[in-house]
């Protein structure tokens, strides 16, 4: 439920499950990249499929950020419609529905999009001369995830040079995203790995400059590889999104970002001394990789199952949490939670201060 | 997206993901449910948080259900608003916040909510005589799940003359879900099982009558009991959800329901001979137990991962599926599927005949 009604309160005064934030380790978040990034001077456009919020588009450009990116045109329309105009949606648009909202999204603002195939630069092509907008396109390179993006510099260069004499399009540079490093634990093997894929990326740019190609964007990286990308010569920005959140998963990696997002849950049950049964399952924290952990209380209270909308946990001797007791909940995966709700509740020390509505969930 | 516009056209023109139910599919599951109970006289009252759509509760009440059943008093808060009225929450309704609501609710339609807890009991109660509500109330008995609900009979004998006692509060018999047994693929299994828990089911309710309580209502099981419960002497009320759409877990037990429910998805890249991307990921269909396999193309087609906006499926070599190409997914399990989205498309013969809103969606 919106509850703005409930601004000023205490967080426990809220409906539970609910998704809370907490605004001071958040801004700190912001913060910490933004003085990073301008020490080493690489851009960041953060990845808002992590948010989906406008209110946190904004706060992020306000923090310095070349733009936004987005994974859907769903996205990329609430937050064009919601003042912000340069959007890179890094992702394959297909089909003829698809295309037709990302072109006519172009005639309104900044729009880059992804591509790896010849038959898409036709039509997007096509459909930029059929609405009379310009779209700017960033080649996709598959550089060791095996996702999308083309698996060679000869075929990058190849489709680059379609982009780039096809009318409508406006060739900006290269995209490849190293999702397959993002979670690897081992400090030194996530540098290696991270910069073995910056090297496929930046050997991408400099094959396309060689051709003569415009290439001014190099994009790529996410949280768990944003120092490793940003130092990488060559590399002029980063699309890291959970910075802002964190999350169980990047808990892991030793990051200086603190954890602002959590699910606030309320114990339902106390069936035997050492089960408590909280009111958030998986259609209120992502039921992703592993158990959400009890901010707090870990080694104390800890889930142990995840159902529908309960969260079974196995309760230490010694703690005795009562029916109606509260708990802050660390999702395993932020971005898969925040798509479960519609609103943000901001909080400042347990006050909740905004709530901000998700308005590109499933957009 | 909402997209009414896109009625009395082909499925294919809506933009992917999104949801598809098949409707002749769907009355053939509504119909044959209500066949069989009328035949073995017990009665259902199905399970919303499988669809989360007023229109669809009420087409069960149209086929002869005795109410609904939701999880959340978000849930039954949409269903209410929406004429439906009479609705059994079968969940523990605990906190401030969310007995005003139940309380609330109960003053303008009949409202049923479980309890495991005295002092929830006392807790509704005050509420009750506060709000001048009366609330319906099942004792919530564990039959073997181990979540929420009382040990022992003993427990539940004395749970029950509480709530008997309490104002504002009227006993109307016992609940008990036999979670554990939804799933056992092997049939005789599953029926040893599901009698187990039935038999502690309708030996608490005979403790109860024994003790004078009013026990009018014996309800449980799922749509992989349905038939077993059904059948089960002393059971009045099931409360399966799931058989209205089928899933890919339920497929397995052989029943007699029509998958009716698909995500349909569009293919967005094929960057290698053996391998298609779909738009459809983690945000679009369910990540649970298993990948989701893609209708008609079983083993031709297989998704390996699923990403947060994308699945990778394998594909065999005399297939080439081109980005634009649609395929119709089927999700591991149908509730937390629906949960991500706002809108089911309602297809005939290809046909989108209507979009009903997921109206309790996260409520």
């Amino acid at each position: 439920m919106s509850g703005q009604y409930i601004i000023g309160l205490p967080v426990e005064k809220i409906s539970t499950p609910s998704l809370v934030l907490d605004i001071e380790a958040f801004t700190l978040n912001l913060e910490m990249m933004q003085s990073y990034l301008n020490k080493v001077k690489t851009s960041i456009r953060p990845h808002a499929k992590t948010h989906k919020t406008p209110a946190i588009a904004h706060l992020q450009l306000q923090a310095g950020t070349v733009g936004i990116c987005c994974a859907t045109v769903g996205e990329a329309e609430v937050m064009a419609y919601s003042g912000i105009n340069n959007i890179l949606v890094a992702n394959e648009i297909i089909g003829e529905v698809a295309i037709r909202r990302v072109i006519n999204l172009a005639r309104q603002v900044q729009i880059i999009v992804v591509v790896d195939d010849l038959d898409n630069v036709r039509d997007l092509s096509a459909a930029a001369r059929q609405y009379g907008a310009t779209l700017g396109v960033l080649v996709d390179l598959d550089i060791g995830m095996g996702r999308c993006g083309v698996r060679s510099i000869e075929q990058l260069v190849q489709l680059a040079k379609a982009v780039d004499k096809a009318p409508g399009l406006f060739m900006r540079g290269v995209f490849g995203y190293e999702g397959h490093v993002q979670f690897i634990v081992d400090r030194a093997e996530r540098t290696r790995k991270g910069r073995e894929a910056n090297e496929v990326l930046v050997k991408g740019a400099k094959a396309l400059s060689a051709a003569g190609l415009n290439v001014e964007i190099v994009s790529g990286a996410g949280t768990g590889s944003y120092d490793i990308a940003a130092e990488y010569p060559g590399i002029t920005e980063i699309e890291a999104g959970s910075y802002i959140f964190m999350d169980g998963t990047y808990q892991k990696l030793g990051l200086p970002f603190k954890q602002s997002l959590t699910v606030l849950s309320t114990v339902v049950s106390r069936p035997t001394d050492d089960t408590a049964v909280l009111d958030a399952g998986m259609k209120g924290i992502s039921p992703e990789r592993f158990n959400p952990a009890v901010q707090g209380w870990e080694g104390l209270v800890e889930v142990k199952k995840l159902a529908e909308e309960h969260a079974i946990a196995n309760v230490n001797s010694g703690i005795d949490p009562r029916p109606g007791d509260k708990f802050h909940l660390i999702p395993s995966h932020c971005c898969t939670t925040v798509n479960l709700y519609d609103y943000i509740h901001v909080t400042r020390n347990g006050i909740v201060e905004a709530v901000w509505p998700i308005a590109a969930r499933r957009a």
